[in-house]
């Protein structure tokens, strides 16, 4: 059977090619309840005991403590917060529900909460690999490229953060190259950089920049990621960012890094106690320095491997802290981040594969409403993979037909082409069927649906090839968004004073909370 | 972090190692239900009106016509079965909702239905593939190697049925080699011919010599797979299989073929509900000629490429096709048959991968009992890959650990390693985690969780090369179960006698119903 083409991600190269856009998803599917109300419950009690009996390690950061001990917690060991559950509640509660992430192209903007699901690329790898030129330190060219990628695929609604380490790059300053890339060559909302607390400022203010303040007013545009130092403790380095972002009002994503028997028991009930205290208390602080703040309910889990010590990612224990985090998030009607595309193999071969599409199918199902890591994971989050990035793209958009469910109008059932096609026939001339086919199932952009001897003929290209042959095809189509020109030129003029200021060791100047 | 070995898999080859079985699933999650009660009724109420309204094709069998006549059924068009709501349900809710399937060995009987979960191997491919070897035809040289695989694999409830067309036999009794392969090389329960009702019959007659006519007085030994020709047809060949399984109370999984698009109209709700109405005929004449006779309910679907008409599968709607099939199921209280580790790549590949797992996923939380193809599965069913085989085991037993869920004792909440560790240290050596590390998550057998530079001081392998050690390895390992001289002699001595029938062209002799 022989079509017209039809997608415009298909049209010759010398076309001009509109850039497009996935809408974020609206989950119209069942969420996986995998505890019943009483195991909720129970995980809820854990993490309460957990958090007022054994209590959370602040390091290196009295400001914290203070915030603490003035709301009602108890300082114990010196640098031990001890909190029971009305305080931490109280705290937790003001957290909101929903609202929208703005992006620097308002057709961008994304919904945060409810039964919307948006996705963000890999965050963080040392390490970039593709076909050709294989694993290597990552640098800011890749950081590039990568943005580029990330502005072309229309299943990434977030823009991306530190896509990779541009590991080339002055540590100090950084971060002012990689949020004027991302918010140049790309026009997606982009995450924020933590780390340093002037770090969450500069961030803020090239938000401010690019996006405006005046759409800032009620909004967030940054989102950002920060970790516990599991197992509970909260360190200087996260919680000065989360102080600043909170002030400001920006979202903030807290997430544990458990790697369950290490950083936790190795029993799932256990870890899902601690990740939901740590999750918690990160919370709780945030609400404690500003009631309001955006907050996401982060939940990232991987597993040691009992034989090793390796890190397991993909794992049934992965999908089932998944399943649980969206259960708590929900219960405290917070926004639900988990991910992504997992892995721990080091290429793009068929355990990528099945691992990949075992924890991104669970995370959407776990009712996640900010996916990261959705494209380009490698390794355990070592390596940004280029092949990696284009073939997650494929089980995103996946994800993205079957979150719209199963239709059921009466065209759905299609009775006119009963009527039309006798029994026994098939129906691919049916007026129904040529009604539909622009729009009847997912139309794949890399996975190969070739049968052996028409492969053969292509060179029997593994799905690896095929995805390397179309991260290059996106690299050459690339164009830049457009930027107001005054825009470009306030932006160039703060990276240009900040880079000047941190180099020189001189205090920031100009910051507004 | 070094452990002593513990898995027995994992010996010395000089040791003995036991052939390890695993546990049949008893799936403890939560399904998906996809559809609300409204949805269900919905398809429901269109395939009775698809079997009232339009009807089913019977090709070749006027016997059938005859049952259908007999009971009630309106014949039109000389063999076209129009049948009403009350008539169909008035039959199909004859059918058993659970039983025990047999095998050889007693151990390694199986609960079928419920929340139970069996997987099956791969069925039907007329090629078979590996690593060294690469594509061909298939040989019964493969199907006995595919046998042995099957018998070692713990995750494989089922030893097999066709599990490579042994294409170098005579198609006449090769049915009778495959048989007297997979009730000698293996003592798993098999899976029968259909095609021919002799077939069948010599099916039945050889589970009767190795399985035990005693024992089968309650329970079948054997379940078989039949399609419907779709759309909306039956045929002789498998309506004459039916007929002997049914007679002898044989498990029969009814499946429709069906590539929507193509077989059905190109919507979901259409296809689902053909689906529904395809499988609930075919049942509903088994228990017209036998009430009580053990069904499945089946459900199979890809879906046809737009652009290509390739089929196409792993895909999203393979997936809504799948829930929904197991809401239905439910609903009529049958057993329900799905699969598996699909996929269409030509090679385990990372496309394999995430095809393969996104199905696999669905399948059990779909709460299918019977998962036909769970390994080996390659190029829609036309190839049976070794390496395949052995990387469907992974996300097999992956499943089974998940379908555990999270346990929430006392003693799961780990509340004596929290006692014992300080507050912010690892849990490697606690009591805790000694007790239970041996328990603790999923173990891989060739995923591989080595960090990047361990791996390339092993040669960089793929999952396939890994896999391809492993099948190799346990082809080296393989002994042969034993079994009774007596029993052996009779089965020896029947396939003889029956090959020579079908040789000469004789009657078939001493069939017993």
């Amino acid at each position: 059977m022989s079509r017209p083409a039809r997608s415009s991600r298909r049209r010759k190269s010398d076309d001009k090619k509109p850039i497009e856009f996935l809408q974020p998803l609206l989950n119209n599917v069942p969420f996986v309840e995998l505890l019943n109300e009483d195991g909720v419950e129970k995980i809820h009690r854990a993490s309460m005991r957990l958090l007022a009996d054994f209590g959370v390690l602040i390091i290196d950061y009295p400001e914290a403590l203070e915030v603490f001990r003035k709301n009602g917690a108890t300082i114990v060991d010196g640098n031990k917060v001890r909190i029971d559950e009305d305080t931490l509640m109280h705290f937790v509660n003001k957290a909101p529900s929903q609202w929208t992430q703005l992006a620097r192209n308002p057709a961008k903007d994304l919904p945060l909460g409810g039964r919307h699901t948006v996705y963000a690329p890999v965050y963080g790898p040392p390490f970039v690999a593709d076909l050709d030129r294989g694993r290597r330190a990552s640098t800011f060219a890749d950081f590039q490229e990568l943005t580029k990628l990330a502005y072309m695929a229309p299943e990434m609604h977030i823009g991306g953060g530190v896509l990779v380490e541009p590991n080339d790059l002055n540590l100090q300053t950084r971060h002012l190259d990689m949020l004027h890339c991302l918010s140049t060559q790309s026009d997606k909302s982009f995450m924020g950089s933590v780390v340093f607390p002037d770090n969450a400022r500069d961030t803020v203010d090239i938000a401010r920049i690019v996006v405006g303040e005046e759409r800032m007013r009620d909004n967030p545009a940054v989102s950002s990621t920060v970790n516990a130092s599991s197992p509970m403790r909260w360190d200087d380095r996260m919680l000065s960012a989360i102080t600043v972002y909170a002030e400001t009002k920006q979202a903030v994503m807290f997430t544990p890094f458990i790697i369950a028997g290490a950083m936790s028991p190795s029993t799932m009930a256990a870890t899902i106690a601690q990740l939901n205290a740590e999750t918690l208390f990160g919370i709780c602080y945030a609400q404690m320095v500003n009631a309001g703040a955006p907050c996401l309910y982060g939940s990232f889990l991987a597993n040691i491997d009992m034989k090793s010590g390796a890190p397991c990612f993909g794992t049934p224990e992965n999908n089932m802290a998944m399943f649980a985090g969206g259960q708590m998030a929900r219960k405290y009607q917070l926004p639900y981040r988990s991910g992504g595309n997992f892995t721990a193999s080091r290429i793009p071969d068929a355990q990528a594969g099945y691992e990949s599409a075992s924890t991104m199918w669970a995370t959407v199902q776990a009712g996640a409403n900010f996916i990261l890591h959705s494209a380009g994971w490698l390794e355990g989050g070592l390596i940004a993979g280029y092949e990696k990035f284009i073939l997650d793209l494929e089980i995103c958009a996946m994800i993205a037909r079957y979150s719209k469910g199963i239709g059921l109008t009466d065209d759905d059932f299609a009775w006119d082409a009963y009527e039309e096609v006798p029994t026994g026939d098939h129906f691919l001339g049916s007026a129904h069927t040529m009604r539909h086919y622009t729009t009847a199932f997912h139309q794949h952009q890399v996975f190969s649906m070739d049968n052996y001897e028409l492969w053969e003929t292509k060179g029997s290209p593994t799905s690896y090839e095929m995805a390397n042959k179309r991260w290059k095809q996106m690299l050459k189509d690339y164009e830049q968004p457009k930027m107001d020109p005054a825009t470009r030129e306030e932006l160039d003029a703060f990276v240009a004073v900040r880079k000047e200021e941190i180099l020189a060791g001189k205090p920031r100047t100009a910051w507004k909370r």
